[in-house]
């Protein structure tokens, strides 16, 4: 029956999906305001992640990959916001073109470089993520699927031209 | 809406994170066995996002990025495994370094080209997601975070040789 399907469908934001960390992800930064955009791109600093021991099995062959995507949880983000105004900008834009962990959900993301997998730890670079966020997933980050050429980045690309990245902390 | 967690101990693994769907994702393809590899790279197919009209507001500026990142939820993978054999393969790999949706917490990840954006709705190309799919995230694609350099797949590598895109459904 139509009607039974749209009512299905408008009641999306009702149905609930439960998820549990897989680990927790440690970093140097201990507040937001600690991360630098630059750190993104610092290989001196380093993250790792301590997985719960009962996935230990999960990392087989992750060390063939040089870098990994993270999804996890933006613990300490307690607001929804449905617009919000990043770092370098005074401008507003909506939560789903900015990096804001103020966002229906709290889900955030990272691609990382490995460097070492040692038991239930990866160690990594590439760090703009919290110390204590409950981590929620692993991929390995696969070119042919997740890098892509020809790319527009919208009200970023003003802040990143000529290859310079810019000061100050994150945007996330 | 606030953050909900539900600590129940410090184990994390015993955390509860509740997640609500933010929209549907519809596209040509009902069943996983439909989706094809190539399918990701085919601009014909088309899919589109059917956002809940109250984060509309969200979309603001999203149509100036190039591409988006959908995180989602494998709502139809029912188990949850720790070892598995990617389409391509016989040999098992962890389940961290395949894109499977027998993962833990069961999170689906994608970037799409985005096409055009009307009301509640994101058209979208480079579609590898299943009808009715439930949506728990947009982000945008920001080449100076999402885009890496001298990237190594793993596994991945030698069936995509000589820029090469194996026949077969895919990976995910």
């Amino acid at each position: 029956m139509k009607n039974e399907i749209m009512k299905v469908d408008q009641n999306q934001a009702k149905t609930k999906i439960i998820m549990h960390p897989i680990g927790i992800i440690r970093s140097p930064y201990k507040e937001s305001r600690d991360i630098p955009i630059q750190g993104t791109f610092n290989h001196r600093v380093e993250g790792w992640i301590e997985l719960e021991y009962k996935y230990v099995k999960g990392l087989k062959d992750l060390n063939g990959f040089s870098h990994a995507i993270l999804i996890y949880h933006f613990h300490k983000s307690k607001r929804e916001t449905i617009e919000g105004k990043p770092f370098l900008e005074q401008d507003k834009h909506g939560i789903f073109a900015i990096r804001s962990p103020n966002r229906p959900n709290h889900i955030g993301f990272s691609v990382v470089k490995i460097k070492s997998i040692e038991g239930n730890k990866i160690y990594f670079t590439e760090v703009d993520i919290l110390d204590g966020t409950p981590l929620l997933d692993i991929k390995p980050y696969v070119k042919y699927f997740d890098r892509r050429d020809r790319v527009v980045s919208g009200w970023l690309d003003k802040h990143f031209k000529g290859g310079k990245v810019p000061d100050g902390t994150i945007i996330k």
